[in-house]
């Protein structure tokens, strides 16, 4: 197996994270999280949130509906080019991302220079193309009380009340920007932070987490002076780093900036640094950081007739802001946590599995145990140890099951940093053992001293 | 204005909650949470989650896609019944909701009960109606790489991937119970909770953020061995009084238990409770507390020819858990916090809008400002105490804009529970003045003692 697989298989046998839908055979490109999966998710979200916004004076949060006006992605640019380019193969049906099954090729390859490279299908080895057609990622949805048999001889209704599932959380936030700034009154720079669902309905999902239908998104849209951009670019980037590797614990030397060439970036992006992380699979991006300039804002005033413009409180002077963008996938960080966790190692000639999580992402920070389940007095000596303990920290796990040895197994695996087990010493000394995941040594404390 | 207009005035003014996609004139039933919304938002939700599942042994959360097999929605019976009944004006064409504009008759209203009432229609006054329609308030979309111009003539296409935005948390639950019955070995009973988004395409939207076509959920299934379901409804009965009443603070007095009756209740349940509101525009349903038996394990065991049995891990005995289901909506709770705590007082002669909110909800916990902003030794000795404070409570605000009364006005209005201010005698004794949002007293304190 890869480290992928293994890491895949774990998360799967503790309850991190399910295939989607598993129970009637998966919904592709979905994943559910798990009890332990919740646990990690949530540290690692509220910790970004604290990070970014709790702590800091220039950012505040947004939290708005996945379902907005169309005209958002008109202005976007997302309904126009939010697209990926779609080939079928004509002898079996197959559908691919032309720019997936094909080296060299972008998004923007056309059927002449994707025919030229005479692919062959991935699925029946044959090679009978048909054109290359942009299918936009978007999912549709319609709102409103309109009824399929309404809209059969009426195509232009079910038009009108068309919708989609926003691919991006970020318009939700320039959406908002003017709201705010007219209740909020902030300074410039600011930022408007915004956790939650985006969907893109990939052609191919694939690689676990990396590339679903359905993720979680952190961005900040950060509202800054235009000719200032340069100098808050690389604020936000110097912040990231320290996010990334003083916070959430992820290997300096595992993070790649890579500075996307003109021809790569998006549309409205007039400078754009993927941080690049060493997933098991290989280098994938795992976050953003990109100069939006007033594209965003322009465009809202266009197509809503608003004036976006801020004026400011000391100069009186008015102008668009420009805005600098870092945006994350949870699922993307989640996993390079995992992968920069999961850990195989052999102790005393046995191998294990042990996920090195650092102390304030792990699920659980201390598991308690008696050493043997069949004696009361240990027993409940642990429990009232586990209910000092539980009161103190809250994410504090129980464990009676099996021997010892493979409740640290256990522990070990979802990445409890601490195993505490009383034994027959206990009852006489008020010591406990206390067991150190990664080093798997051993050391006796004062219940007292826990 | 009606207490409730009040209420969406000073959400919108203060940066609470602005409708959805408001730049773009709007989208019917979406709401956008602003800065000090999200943040009464997150607070409320993690009191909720910390109350049922952090602090519990009993309770494992779970975190599923939106998006899942559509199978899900046949075996829990929403494709088949989950449909309001839709009536037409044959004259404008406006589309109601039946049993919304004519008083005693439920959801199940036929065409000829409905004509028999000789409703005049709310837009034009008339009386020509066209039949009623089952309206099913699912969301539908389509799940992979399929172009509309494939489906115009091929219909089964678009069929065959038609998925559905969950229109309820709780089939995520259901779906995942086998997994993790399997991977963490529950005893029963136990709880599963999940926190997120759940869709209805409701035909007329209203009430503010009451009935809204996208709100967020926190729901718990709670399994029990069948035998045992009266206690456990009673153990959660009262465990939902506590939360309601003593960790989020609503009176008493103000909670109906509504013990729904059989022709009123789901389908899937045995016992139901609603707890009712008295919201500022009367008497609604706050949360529901439902006896499921064990309808959706059993449908999901026929849907999916797995075993959803449980075996107990004593006497060996295997049977399929009964489920106690407490369900609250975010918003219902928001509105339900944010009414209770709007008052509107008079304060020496002066009337004010006060939020009341409970010191641990508040947005912000402290505002700190100088007397007057205009002396360097006030204003730098008020950021020495922001500072010192925010370190200690991190929800702490600060304010200098126009005179002192008027900032008070503005953190009385957005909740918060104390002002602290620089004046000169602090410059010279270390003492500030500490103003209470509820009693507006005043007093002087030590910064140490803060």
């Amino acid at each position: 197996m890869s480290k992928l697989e293994d890491i895949v298989s774990l998360c799967k046998r503790r309850g991190f994270i399910f295939p989607g839908s598993d129970v009637y055979g998966g919904m592709a490109g979905t994943w559910d999280f798990g009890p332990l999966g919740v646990m990690l998710k949530k540290n690692i979200m509220d910790t970004w949130w604290h990070y970014f916004v709790e702590t800091r004076d220039d950012m505040y949060g947004i939290d708005a509906a996945i379902i907005m006006n169309p005209k958002t992605w008109v202005a976007s640019g997302h309904a126009a080019t939010f697209a990926d380019p779609l080939v079928e193969c004509k002898e079996c049906k197959s559908r691919f991302r032309a720019d997936k099954i094909a080296d060299g090729i972008t998004e923007s390859v056309t059927t002449d220079e994707f025919l030229a490279l005479h692919v062959k299908c991935p699925t029946c080895g044959k090679e009978n193309w048909g054109p290359i057609r942009k299918f936009n990622m978007m999912f549709t949805t319609h709102v409103g009380a309109v009824l399929p048999e309404d809209t059969k001889d009426n195509p232009e209704l079910a038009e009108k009340n068309i919708a989609y599932l926003r691919p991006e959380t970020a318009q939700g936030i320039f959406t908002n920007y003017k709201n705010v700034v007219d209740t909020i009154y902030p300074n410039l720079p600011f930022g408007l932070a915004q956790q939650g669902k985006a969907f893109r309905n990939e052609i191919s999902p694939r690689d676990f987490i990396l590339r679903d239908r359905e993720c979680s998104q952190m961005e900040i849209e950060y509202f800054v002076a235009p000719d200032t951009w340069e100098e808050n670019f690389e604020k936000m980037r110097s912040l990231q780093h320290d996010f990334l590797e003083n916070v959430i614990g992820l290997p300096a030397k595992n993070i790649h900036e890579l500075d996307v060439p003109k021809e790569d970036r998006a549309h409205y992006s007039k400078r754009t640094i993927d941080f690049m992380f060493d997933y098991p699979n290989g280098e994938e991006e795992l976050m953003g950081l990109a100069y939006r300039t007033d594209f965003d804002l322009s465009n809202i005033e266009r197509e809503s007739g608003k004036s976006m413009e801020y004026r400011d409180k000391t100069t009186k002077e008015a102008f668009i802001p420009h805005v600098i963008e870092p945006s994350i996938g949870v699922e993307r960080l989640f996993l390079a946590v995992l992968s920069n966790a999961y850990t195989e190692d052999e102790i005393d000639g046995e191998k294990r599995v042990v996920l090195k999580l650092p102390k304030a992402l792990a699920p659980y920070k201390f598991c308690v145990s008696p050493l043997l389940k069949n004696k009361p007095e240990l027993v409940d000596k642990a429990k009232e140890v586990y209910d000092k303990l539980r009161q103190k920290y809250t994410f504090v796990t129980w464990d009676d099951s099996g021997n010892i040895g493979k409740r640290y197994r256990k522990q070990d695996e979802i990445g409890t940093p601490e195993c505490v087990v009383i034994d027959f010493d206990t009852l006489e000394d008020g010591t406990v053992t206390v067991r150190d995941r990664d080093t798997t040594k051993q050391k006796r404390v004062k219940i007292e001293k826990l």
